[in-house]
């Protein structure tokens, strides 16, 4: 099974992207700095030395996963972590967040669920929930279903920012270990549950809550609903005792899709898949949809959330300053087919 | 028929907010200017003089008619002006912008018609589009729906916020017409289309088309997807002629809803309705839906889309300034019974 079946096509929507481009570029004003594509939009303000860095995110399906086991809380923090994650792949501190929520009848109760711990969460990474949307639009959602967007603008000193050109041949991956599919890949999740499910004649709710032995005991359903890790005291962290070149934050589009984004053209990764275990419930899923490999690590982060590009010589510190990081590969050129990630 | 029949129930989002308030300001840090409700959070950045404005919005059901009549252009541009205008009735400039798109299944065709005329729009106004989102989530929208969410940062140094506590008694309020119904109240303007075309037994689509004498020969399709006025290069002028005290954006909540937050605590407005002709499509929906004034008043804009208030002193050269300005009411003291806007 792969993604394209679960109804995730990631063609069209570089597809959509190409066609509009030229427009989107268009829009630049001279305090715009860099070009799309960056895991944040970067924004120099006249008469500042701060640069602003602007990301925004959903939550995918995994909305519909929370709204069938009746967990809503998790969510609203998925949402901050992800954008907060985002701002920080650009070398960014979170300064203040938005909320869109947009449903067809809004519950309150839900609402203050989703949003209160949105509000938590933005309060536990210092961050201000500056503003919100709530949409109450009838016969658009499926009854229960609600869409979620999150903003979030975080503040940068201009010579503070990551920047892959800072990337050299030889460079180490150091890789953080994610909590679990954070937002990405639901669809192809719960895709594969529901077949199991059909297969089986169970219900999917009952699939997903049943203790499993292969997840040391925890259901499914826990393990798909594992908080978005935050990243940001890692980052900290990391930046007093070593230099920080880039970024990857793993999200939608998976290892290939994220990772190139934290190096200049010309330079690729290698990376070892052995460096570190696959947590069991990607390997419960992959095993269960019958999951390619190279599908798997386009789709799901597996395991690995975070990744930062270090110089070789600063290996050692990095590691020292993060007891869960894991030294997972290094820079190298790209390959003349063009991909980007070779694994090794 | 009424806003709350249509489906949208106002004071159910009253009750959501009320349950999350708390822990919103908990997130407050020093940089946040004022409190919850104002048209645009404020975030004055450390060692800058400008301060942040950061707002977001949808297009609401507007969207659904987009879809119906295949013309899918003005809600990009609507969603842009929207966001522009919050800010503006803080006293800021469009800096930059971000989008989020959602749906079940990307047409990147239909996504292109959209998020590039949000491009355009934001080009024509200045803003960067400095970042997106674009989700694909199977089966959580209708075949062919999506929703839409825009977030604006705008700047505004700090002496030139507009602030309702610099209203006093006897300001003036200088009203801009509207383009129509903006972004506001289509779910109760859905509803009564679709409720005239079941009487009739037609198509709503064909009701939707068919050329009216009472909107001059237009059809309410046209007069119903009319985009949203941007009120920027209006405000501009106007701080050229005069000083503004405040501004109210006349959005979801109609005149009772949006107004109010322009005034003082202790202040209300007293509004004479004989000041502007309401526009012929405001008219027809009233008259179809048998939609008592109250409720015409606080869903729709019903012809203004934008109140300025303004010294009395400063009445003349406001309107002098822009030639389509109305005076339309000024500011008194609050009734007992709590409710802000008196109508004459």
């Amino acid at each position: 099974m792969n993604y394209k079946q679960a109804g995730v096509d990631i063609s069209r929507a570089e597809d959509a992207l190409a066609r509009i481009r030229d427009r989107v570029r268009a829009t630049k004003r001279p305090e715009v700095i860099g070009d799309i594509g960056a895991f944040g939009g970067l924004f120099r303000l006249t008469g500042s030395d701060t640069v602003l860095v602007a990301t925004t995110d959903g939550v995918g399906t995994k909305l519909e996963l929370a709204r069938l086991l009746d967990r809503h809380e998790g969510v609203g923090t998925d949402l901050v972590h992800h954008c907060v994650n985002d701002a920080l792949a650009m070398g960014a501190e979170p300064l203040f967040f938005l909320d869109y929520f947009s449903t067809s009848r809004l519950d309150p109760e839900i609402f203050a669920r989703v949003v209160g711990a949105m509000a938590d969460a933005c309060r536990a990474q210092g961050c201000a929930l500056l503003g919100g949307e709530t949409a109450e639009m009838p016969g658009m959602y499926a009854p229960g279903s609600y869409d979620l967007a999150g903003f979030l603008v975080g503040g940068v000193a201009r010579d503070r920012i990551f920047d892959p050109v800072a990337v050299r041949e030889g460079d180490v991956l150091i890789g953080l270990p994610s909590a679990g599919l954070h937002t990405n890949g639901y669809s192809l999740a719960r895709a594969i549950v529901d077949r199991v499910a059909a297969r089986e004649e169970r219900e999917a709710r009952a699939m997903l809550e049943a203790p499993r032995p292969e997840l040391r005991g925890g259901s499914l359903g826990d393990a798909l609903l594992a908080t978005h890790r935050c990243y940001l005291d890692d980052v900290r962290l990391l930046r007093t005792a070593a230099a920080v070149r880039s970024i990857a934050h793993l999200t939608g589009g998976g290892w290939e899709g994220n990772l190139p984004r934290a190096l200049p053209a010309g330079l690729g990764a290698v990376v070892k898949r052995e460096s570190w275990i696959v947590p069991p419930v990607f390997r419960l899923l992959v095993d269960w949809g019958g999951v390619p490999d190279t599908e798997a690590f386009a789709t799901w982060n597996m395991g690995i959330g975070l990744v930062v590009v270090v110089a070789a010589g600063d290996e050692r510190p990095a590691l020292r300053a993060l007891p869960d990081a894991i030294r997972i590969g290094t820079v190298e050129p790209a390959r003349p087919d063009g991909s980007r990630v070779r694994w090794a």
